[in-house]
């Protein structure tokens, strides 16, 4: 994800320092003209804005609070955007945390990145997120404003990756009735894809249809952290999601089948399994 | 919706007897160069197919078998062809009937229907498809063939509502959340619109952002139904549907907290009520 | 069951004629002094109540209304006592039948049925219930009056049958966890018996602990049976049961799995099998 | 619950120093021969066993590491018993923090805690189980070893814990449809009581019944506590416990309702409210 967002800001005539732990996707951003930097602390130093894209909350805490972490050498008046999908407590405990701070996670997988078709949702004090706001228009497509409190974007993202998860959950569980009234899986998609008239329907259901869940697009595992985040949050707003626990508990049959590395949407064979297939 | 469908036959060149139990609407169609009959026996008298549009299970009973129906007329060689959302029991007991049967529900509202853009699920017989697909042709934008028995197209129709359902309990869900979370939904609806790029959630979203539930496209008692149908129609396959279960859960306390005659998308209120909204 | 209860009746003095679909069991009653009859109609003419003990509403509803049914022969003063477990639906058509009519099923197995252990919940008019009584006095421990109609009283079996699903469920899930957190399941039993001190508690835990689910004391089949009805009942009534829901869902999956002859108590096994077990 | 222990430890002929917050509870049982300290670390200091009781992880966690802690007097070869109903990750870290450790959590009100009828279920390593054996005997009625690691004892009470707000969610269900059926709750519990024969159920069962859920026993907010350590139990072990899931969300939607502090078996109200009651 990283790469094709360091790319869009780049095309847009920022100047970048990029830090990867793996070095040779730092050095391949360094041949089209970004400086790498040795350590997080390093990257930060010196920047307007300081963006982080990781995997998820630990490493989010690590990057910043950590040894060589971004908060040891932000300037004062620099932004922290997090693009992370993490939980709506680390985006509070960052936002108290002493410097400027933005959460701005994203819709859209690597190659939406790579062609700047990133839906970003963003969530900040009013000064920070229009100082962002080029920064958001150079990698997406469309930016939609969540709130002045940066845990409000992570919880709209939380909240769009659980419509997914519904969504697979829901394909799943069709398909694996149909398949027992011995009706073609495809023949569902092509109606749903009427229905629908939807790419993420058509690609996704596609995958179920198919029984295709490798190489993973998204993984179990991934999907189970975020339905757990999406809990999370909802936990603390004080509101029930039966639909998110129902899903959280497949992803975590999924998992606890030999799932964990395979596509979210591998969920469909717990349904099939329950159905005897 | 039966009054679209059989404009459309009449526009595709096909002569029209139609009986409708409110004699106004039939004589509507009369005007435009359609025979009205009294009765679903008259109607069926003579033709080649017999097509049926009604509310449930017990309205088409009645019109095949009641008194009048149209079992008593239909020519021997005739087609009945069924496009109501029924149960699959009773789609197995009309193919076994007598006549020749086809099942062919529709996705799409009155106005998809008027504008020739329904999906038509049809099965049945080899040769009694390919007797009915110019009729399919004529009210639909696309026919999707679902296998050679009857109900496996109601099947994939109560599959495909069940989808939809599932569609609003999350974001009926989602919208609790982020109502407790101080984002407008509408917010929720723009992101949505931006990942899913799909009508449906555009306009379905747009009630639940808007809560505006009133007049109903579809009502919480037609879903409650519906949920109804596709669980029973799983349990004859012999596959469990979890989500399908809760979506009937939220259904039913939506209709006995008085919401029965509101849209399906309604449904948010349950998520609403129980986060205390 | 029909025996243990025929038996009771017997030894507190009262006359009874019996029909079994399977003569042998009528004729080792007949050896005890009860006549036998060679169709339900035979048995229930001249009686001053008739007393049914089938296995569902199929059998039911042709005992009563089938050729050589009780209906046919039953004196116009007679009360048909139904102690099956059959649908509140049933129920009100048995009620509207046009004979006196007495809901009086009943909790406990067959050998509970021969101790007189058996606990009768039944509803009817007054006048039919206070005539029954001795008869209920002379099968069972307890018996409790639910109400003036006579599907009420199938409204709690059913209820207490949906008491028995869950804690079989959660037995389930418990255990599925702890076998993975290498707990030995009799330990937790042991805890459970301590905690709730309650027959039903020791003995369904003690068959899901050792994994002995054959013979089955009441079968996957008939469980998910019973949660269908429980689930009809409350929809009639206008209130959701998610946990109903959620108890049929896993004794459907169980069916799908070929469990369906195994005692209910082996829905353990779909959380054992989510669970990677 | 501590004052409870506290006398049945002294009763058997120990000799205990104890630390309460509320130094009027401390006092109380001054007069009884109990040394009373000022802090957890006086408390600890030179104990054969330190035994913590405790509302929750937070609670916990200060009163071993914090200032002033267990932790920082315990003598070496000291065993640290921790009976608070605790996340399996707590007792992990209480495991790897340098002293014994044994995790005893127990069943029980406060009254059962003064008779002497606790259930105590306790995990950890032979050794140190065999040492604190007579201090189990001595608080309670029956102790169940959990297993060899303290956390295992942890998963067992949380389970146990689970296994009670699915009985609760059970009769708030089958109420809300008994009531809307005109049933009286009291015949349910009635049968129930028949049926179960566990003074457990009697207990809860007669709450819902009277809809009498102040004073809490135990609060929807302890208990949606304890819900939610469940479900972080079973997703380390891997293991979905929907039922599990299902209790958690309608605890939580009595908690968003206004009924944290009433009982946990006002739970019963979110399916009364979902009825339209």
């Amino acid at each position: 994800m990283g790469s094709g967002m360091a790319r869009n800001l780049l095309r847009a005539g920022h100047e970048l320092t990029v830090y990867n732990r793996t070095p040779k996707k730092a050095e391949a951003l360094a041949a089209e003209g970004v400086r790498a930097a040795a350590s997080p602390a390093e990257a930060a130093r010196g920047a307007e804005t300081v963006h982080s894209m990781l995997a998820d909350d630990d490493a989010v805490h690590q990057v910043v609070f950590g040894q060589d972490g971004i908060a040891s050498t932000m300037a004062p008046d620099a932004v922290h955007v997090s693009h992370s999908t993490i939980s709506t407590a680390l985006a509070r405990e960052l936002a108290a945390a002493g410097h400027a701070y933005v959460s701005a996670p994203v819709f859209g997988r690597p190659d939406a990145a790579e062609k700047k078709q990133l839906i970003v949702i963003a969530a900040g004090a009013a000064g920070h997120l229009s100082r962002c706001r080029p920064l958001f228009d150079a990698i997406g497509l469309q930016t939609v404003i969540a709130g002045s409190k940066p845990w409000q974007a992570n919880a709209v993202k939380l909240c769009g990756n659980f419509m997914l998860a519904s969504m697979l959950e829901a394909f799943g569980e069709a398909c694996a009735v149909l398949r027992k009234a011995e009706v073609d899986p495809h023949v569902f998609l092509d109606a749903m894809n009427g229905l629908f008239a939807s790419p993420v329907y058509a690609n996704y259901g596609g995958m179920v249809a198919d029984e295709r869940f490798e190489p993973a697009g998204f993984t179990v595992k991934l999907g189970l952290k975020d339905a757990d985040l999406a809990l999370a949050a909802a936990e603390e707003c004080g509101a029930p999601m039966p639909m998110a626990s129902l899903v959280r508990d497949r992803l975590m049959a999924a998992l606890a089948n030999g799932q964990g590395s395979m596509d979210w949407s591998s969920v469909a064979r717990v349904s099939a399994r329950e159905a005897g297939l």
